[in-house]
């Protein structure tokens, strides 16, 4: 079975030496002291590798179960479950007026990291649950947040988003589900919604559904949806559950992986719903929702990576497979531990520079939401909301890519399910596919957020890695800032690609988007690695006690330069053929 | 449920355009006429199509069983089987002496494309038996040959490898399984073999396993290792079944795919064993088999990356989301095919400009087989062993990766099992791992074969890209030969790199040893498309009744060129960047 360490080691080396947060003057950072982040981490930790990490490869063998209409979830996930609500981990991130800890966005992230690499389908529950209280929290009127949202601050109601049915995907303007306006204000909702994560399931009192509906005689397209609150049981006045509502589950889905989760059809019939937000203006209620997880998905493809690294490397060092080329190692065992084969290390090292690099780059991106929304930072919105597809699609394909390379290690005992890996590469796969799918991100990135505000955000970035390079391009770190500079060239001259051509031939832009969302992802890890190199310098110059770690990171550094940014010369390239390349070819000669 | 077509045109294509098989002198390659291979073609293309085709999602779904000692494999498979036996086809490629048809390896490898894409899991059992069979063929008495052979080239028995025991997987040097020499001349063979494929099952009267063992007292480590043949049931002298033999299944693995074939524990208890080949040679004896298998594995990668395209393409054909941005293409529908979408077309041009080039590689390696083998054409030899560990690498590597690009396509949908895109990267993935995992492939390539017969084989490879470059060059070819000119270059220049350092420092060119595999794969098939280039501009120029068909191949070879072959220049400097990025970190920094 697969084993789960937290690394808090390495997040209180990104929150204090990287990001130093404690000196930031975001409402809430100055609390983030060393010792305080710790406390929790280690807490969270705790909880993560003892409790939640034995239940994964349970919550996939065994999976959820559709009996009379009752879903059931896994042998021991509603003890675990009370076990993270008791520790008020639901709430570690949410207002102190419902409940919750009041902390910054980013604690949440560095936990949130923690529980889903131990178990990501049991982590969802909480996770779909904090969405759909942002978006009560932001959206609701003071009646509904005093309803909903201590209830689902404590988790002791879960929450849900409901966008997708059969026909209606990425294009939600198709959808068909319907709200009717009931004299009292609330709606009835009718209509089928699929891939429901978490639908429904026996952790909670109650299920607290978001459903985006058309309300009749609304305009057609994207432009007639609305959001709607559809609570599984009715709560009455005095805050008790009352009748089952008109929502029932349909099926559940047979999925590649995430089996400890519910994934329901889920079907309203003549449902009661209340309108959350303006009418007609579900979509941008449902972004709240979406923004946040999608990082929180991206920071999943981080987090499966992180696990299905460390039991790659315990099993690198132990399994003892032939001899190291530059002789024996290990001369008294029958052979090396295959750690000491170049290959072995060449795929190790892919993970750990990606999982690293990608860890400081997520929670940089929560630090940039804090400040947007505690600090009111325009600015700061603008960066994150442009690097959010990022985030979400190059942590998720590099997340999987690392889950399979870490498999890759334990050689046909990787493709058994004995070993626990299989289910870190199935699960980890969906996060490239759900809350948009990466081409979809890709989209968002080339299409809408790159040009938004005039070109302003990008713009702001770029010059934030010149000027990254040029106070620090000096002795040693310069082998550091020089390939940074190479790729953050790349980048530029893809976007001044796009700029001459996009306007003309809008697929000379789409047809590079993939590669663009990727391209910005190594320069963004490509940053951070170049800012742990600055803070690991430091600190061996001024004689730190924990050589080894800063020298690790050093190491680490050096390896994502020489061998993963390079990577920014073929993106360009495959950008620059534009979209000859990718439209030539008629429809019927697929 | 997905769908299967046998892409006989393409393979076609390949076999007479770009090949010109009937025309060579290889011994049985002139009855190869178009017709000919047309209607064998077209014939397995139907079995595959209509009997192997639809059992695979039944395969998945149900698994093998074991009870009680005995092995069931899934609900019709027997029935298929024995279709595939009646054509003759496990012996397509075999010698007339014991049954088969006598034709080339070529053909037996077209035809394992087709039964491969159309069900993986169930084309093993007849695959392992081809290895099998091959071994004796080579190694094998004239007694053991009219033993077992004609049996074998039927499939009335069926055969298997074993090879790993559980704390040997890739150092087989460390083998225990023994066997002790009987007056008679047998052995006895005592031991436990791991992850052996079809190593039990009801579909066949008699499994005859290869087992690598040592006999006692023999040398230590891979010298003192020998190959046995142990029937499941004895074999009496007239050809009957006598007693069960010492051999039994402990259990079945649970994988993550190929789930319907059966993935055994195998327990030899002083089981009767007959020695193949000559004692402490059996590694020789084995590699017969494992070359073959190779490439056998490198065939099922391309086949199941052409299965999912082909439901890819299927699905982006039928699924109507938003609409093209250059305006709506189905205006009467509610949205626009997906496959409008650029970055749908780059998904899909990826696995296409993948799948071709590859195909081509894979008949070109099977063509330089026979000359090999029917020709004794020693250069021919020395070619395909350099390119055995790429066609087995590169293919199983981009084939899964296309299987995961065709899974993407389908959204959501592509993650349940109900759309069968999972199985596909589920079966897949193996092909990464099995006959020696991708990293070992890369080790075999750098470590051994390059400087093969001093480095004349690959220099040959070299002066083929660089003669057809200069005698195909000019005018429209120019696009196809000027980038192949500058990947092989890239190839050369790593070439360079690992001469100038390997010898001094071992690890420098191991670090780069998967970066050159992937590096030579991509020349490979830049090669390929850029012969495939020539034929379809002659074709086009000569007035073709296929101007569509030539057309399509012109603008994949042109999407190839753009953006999947510039890859080489991020290998090369990966590769160039050396042992320092690699090995830099002590074993306990991991």
């Amino acid at each position: 079975m697969p084993s789960y360490t937290a690394p808090t080691k390495d997040i209180q080396y990104v929150l204090h030496e990287v990001l130093n947060v404690s000196g930031s003057d975001i409402p809430g950072y100055s609390d983030l002291e060393p010792e305080f982040t710790e406390a929790i981490l280690e807490a969270a930790g705790q909880l993560a590798a003892e409790v939640i990490a034995p239940l994964n490869p349970v919550g996939d063998k065994e999976g959820c179960t559709l009996q009379n209409g009752v879903v059931s979830t896994p042998k021991g996930f509603r003890e675990a479950f009370e076990q993270v609500k008791e520790g008020g981990w639901p709430g570690l991130d949410m207002p102190e007026d419902f409940g919750g800890q009041g902390m910054p966005y980013l604690m949440g992230t560095a936990v949130g990291e923690m529980f889903s690499a131990a178990g990501q389908a049991f982590t969802m529950y909480q996770g779909l649950t904090h969405g759909a209280a942002s978006a009560i929290l932001v959206h609701g009127t003071d009646q509904q947040k005093a309803t909903y949202l201590p209830r689902m601050v404590s988790c002791d109601w879960t929450g849900t988003m409901n966008l997708t049915e059969p026909h209606s995907g990425t294009d939600l303007g198709l959808m068909r589900t319907k709200a009717e306006p009931q004299a009292d204000g609330s709606y009835r909702i009718s209509g089928q919604k699929i891939f429901i994560s978490a639908g429904d399931h026996d952790l909670s009192e109650n299920v607290i559904h978001l459903v985006l509906a058309r309300i009749a005689g609304g305009p057609e397209g994207i432009k007639g949806v609305s959001l709607f609150i559809v609570p599984k049981f009715m709560v009455n006045e005095d805050g008790s559950l009352g009748a089952r509502n008109g929502v029932s589950v349909g099926s559940l889905e047979e999925k590649m992986g995430i089996h400890g989760n519910a994934t329901c059809v889920m079907n309203y019939d003549e449902a009661t719903g209340y309108l959350l937000g303006a009418e007609h203006k579900g979509m941008r209620a449902m972004f709240t929702m979406m923004n946040e997880a999608r990082l929180g998905v991206g920071m999943q493809g981080l987090a499966q990576a992180e696990a299905a690294y460390q039991n790659a490397v315990a099993y690198a060092k132990e399994r003892l497979q032939g001899r190291a080329v530059t002789g024996a190692e290990n001369p008294d065992g029958p052979a090396d531990p295959i750690i000491v084969h170049p290959d072995i290390r060449r795929n190790l090292m892919d993970q750990k520079s990606f999982i690293e690099g990608a860890r400081a780059f997520m929670l940089w991106g929560a630090q940039l939401i804090d400040q947007s929304h505690r600090a009111g930072d325009a600015e700061a919105e603008g960066l994150i909301s442009l690097m959010t597809p990022v985030l979400k699609g190059f942590l998720t394909d590099k997340g999987f890519e690392a889950t399979v390379n870490a498999q890759q290690v334990f050689g046909g005992h990787g493709y058994i399910e004995e070993w626990g890996m299989s289910q870190f590469v199935r699960d980890a796969r969906i996060t490239q596919i759900y809350e948009g799918a990466n081409g979809v991100q890709a989209l968002d990135l080339v299409g809408r957020k790159l040009a938004q505000d005039g070109g302003k955000h990008v713009m702001a970035f770029f010059e934030m890695v010149k000027s990254f390079c040029k106070e620090n391009g000096e002795g040693e770190m310069a082998a550091f800032t020089d390939p940074l500079k190479t790729a953050s060239k790349d980048l530029q001259s893809a976007g001044m690609f796009f700029m001459q051509h996009g306007m003309k031939t809008p697929n000379a832009a789409l047809s590079g988007s993939y590669d663009f969302m990727h391209l910005f992802g190594y320069v963004c890890l490509g940053l951070m690695w170049a800012r742990m190199a600055k803070v690991s310098l430091a600190a061996l110059a001024n004689g730190t006690g924990e050589r080894a770690f800063h020298e690790a990171k050093l190491a680490t550094a050096r390896y994502y330069m020489a061998r993963q940014l390079p990577m920014t010369g073929t993106l360009l390239k495959r950008i620059e053929s534009g979209a000859d390349p990718v439209m030539a070819l008629p429809v019927e000669a697929f």
